[in-house]
């Protein structure tokens, strides 16, 4: 059947069988299928969507499109951590260290940021000397010793879904609940885990602004990985404020030491020891999750996952001294107040313009490929529920070059909305999917 | 802006503003925005529609994206009838010689058909000698002795249109209403008609299978027509069966002929007759519809229809004796009947069927420039409500190759619906727009 007809079928809403699927991502690699075609027919599925049987089949030759990572001659299950990506989340860098205290054998592999800010490799980074270009046997080798390694993402792995999520950022068809489930969890199973805890997003500050469409995303992905055999479970959290109070490679690798110290922000904490705790219930080291969650809470009490976290920057040729010494990480220049217009009620904080008004000054890629500058940033003074006074610092914005400064501090300005009363609370575990 | 925010935002049902319009144009135009990045927001607009702003924004940049027929010097009204395909529709060979009769003058730009049947050029075409290749001062100077002159598209015309609909082909965005509103009404407008009559067809054998898309675009046609002040009438047809009795280049040439010496089917004489009315009514040669329908009728039955298209045949080259002579036309050497195989009322004969069976037997292009043999086709032998025996002719299959034959005698007979009791009546001309 011609492309364009595979097209129209999926645009009218049909479903395509299992060889057609395979057919198109096929036919995209090897040049048959033109880009032009490819980008409608995401398009279409955008609007029309997928059901399970087709996300399940285009999961399997996302996979099979590649090598694949060989975990089996490690002993224990071994347990992922996926965020969809949210401003200041930098909860990997604290959940895994936590788990991997607690017996989870942690492959991390993460892609490099697809989003405008940085993600977990670039936070990493941040910390001098510390590679990430681990080769497989170096990740291994780490992994059978420490139980937790970070390796960039090996170009072999699910190769179409690199192509794939390329054309759609391209082509404005990230947003896809079927697509971005069999994305992420070709990538997971390629990684070869065993299991999976994922926090979905949502709010402002993340890809799907509304919870139904958040949920229905953690359900696709809940689905296509127990269809593959791995244990999975889903968290929908809140992003409609930046998480934790910095933005910012060196800033939130510095807010990673305090919260593993356990002084850090409590929505951070809060959330990284649920997602511990999820890792180490899915590693199978406990029998239930209320153990799990006691034994998370442990090993951040007795410094036991801020040891894991410095043992691994060393194996990985950090200097692991800068968890104390935040001098040693690169440091920004200059700094600018941002103060409140009125007194009252911090009521929103716009976690998009915050990300925004980061990557502004450098702390984000213009394109993909493109640098990072790790030390500047931002950090929060208040977060949403909290009293403020006229000319009250709101947040700090960190830079190395005033260019432009003056922009970033008025997208900045305008991402707080100060109210005469106290918000309702919010949640920041909306709710469990798996 | 980023072309991906332009998705985005057409694709999340935002307006876009008529620069953003223009520079998506001129961008795909200067190669600056990709084919995947066109294509997929042509997808998003099938999806998430356009307003009444944005197709004249987009219609005005496609007029002026190349050359314009300049027919200033030709006095009177200048209309022109445009239909959107359907299966055996060969009325404009009818009601443009009919309206050119009564006084109007008909500039025909038939663009090659777009679809997998033959075009009016096509149909044309299969009349020995007759070129339509005319440079633009032979088509003016026809029009001037003889009011109606049929030229190729010159690619010059819109030439932003022809490049964005070739694209729309093969990556499935073709029914898109305000696409194709845009489409038609700037390649009209380039070919300097001042009034168009158009012929909306829906049904199975459509590209707009329901009456409420396709009353949406005719509105949308009609909205955009009287922006850029032309006179515009649609009518909304049937094609749920094919329009009259053949199928097929020179089979339908037999029957325009036919039909000018009144002997033709009745449904095709019937929206033949209404079309060239509208064409008489938009061009001002009578004060109302009803006058002009008089005069259409009278130009059918004192024969001043078919010597119109006889001259105008012989203008352009063609043998005007093919008329008369059905020898003279490409004719086929073998002939298979299908039979019906039960007695009953004939309830529905599928258009699109009768279309690809005969697309099968070299009737129709396989793809864009490729040639069509014009002795082959099809002639109905029964109309949706006669009464047929069991063993009874439905049709004939007319072919020049055994090859493809059985194969289309399949798809022929399946074609057919044959019931116990009579289909209920259904309209042919279905509503009026404008």
């Amino acid at each position: 059947m011609p492309t364009s007809d595979l097209i129209l079928r999926k645009r009218d809403g049909e479903e395509l069988s299992s060889d057609e699927i395979v057919a198109l991502v096929d036919g995209y690699m090897s040049g048959e299928i033109a880009e032009h075609q490819m980008s409608a027919f995401l398009m279409a599925v955008f609007f029309a969507g997928m059901d399970e049987r087709e996300i399940d089949a285009l999961t399997r030759r996302l996979i099979d499109s590649g090598a694949k990572l060989d975990l089996s001659d490690i002993e224990g299950v071994k347990v992922g951590k996926y965020s969809t990506g949210g401003v200041g989340d930098k909860t990997a860098l604290i959940a895994a260290p936590l788990a991997a205290a607690a017996g989870v054998v942690v492959p991390m592999v993460p892609g490099r940021s697809r989003d405008f800010l940085g993600g977990t490799l670039d936070k990493l980074e941040a910390i001098p000397g510390l590679r990430t270009d681990l080769s497989v046997d170096e990740f291994k080798a780490q992994l059978k010793t420490h139980k937790l390694a970070f390796m960039a993402e090996p170009e072999d792995l699910a190769p179409a879904d690199a192509r794939i999520f390329a054309l759609r950022v391209a082509t404005g068809s990230v947003e896809s609940g079927p697509l971005m489930a069999a994305s992420i969890m070709a990538r997971k199973a390629a990684e070869g885990l065993d299991a999976l805890v994922l926090d979905v997003k949502v709010g402002s500050g993340a890809h799907m602004k509304k919870q139904v469409t958040a949920r229905r995303m953690a359900q696709a992905m809940v689905g296509v990985a127990r269809r593959l055999d791995k244990r999975v479970q889903a968290l929908l959290t809140d992003m409609n404020q930046p998480l934790g109070f910095a933005i910012g490679n060196a800033l939130e690798v510095m807010e990673v030491s305090q919260t593993l110290q356990n002084v850090g922000p409590a929505d951070l904490t809060r959330l990284s020891l649920e997602l511990a705790a999820r890792m180490i219930f899915v590693g199978k080291i406990t029998a239930t999750l209320e153990e799990a969650r006691e034994l998370a809470q442990t090993k951040l009490l007795d410094g036991s996952g801020y040891r894991k976290l410095k043992d691994v920057i060393q194996a990985q040729g950090g200097d692991p001294r800068v968890l104390d010494r935040f001098e040693l990480l690169p440091n920004a220049t200059g700094a600018r107040e941002i103060a409140s217009p009125r007194a009252g009620y911090v009521s929103a904080v716009d976690a998009e313009g915050i990300g925004r008004a980061a990557a502004m000054i450098g702390g984000g890629r213009e394109a993909p490929g493109g640098t990072i500058d790790p030390a500047v940033g931002v950090i929060l003074e208040v977060k949403v529920g909290q009293k403020v006074d006229a000319g009250g610092v709101l947040c700090r914005l960190y830079y190395t070059s005033e260019e432009h400064v003056e922009d970033a501090a008025q997208v900045m300005e305008d991402a707080f909305r100060i109210s005469n009363s106290a918000p309702e609370e919010r949640a920041l575990i909306l709710e469990v999917v798996g």
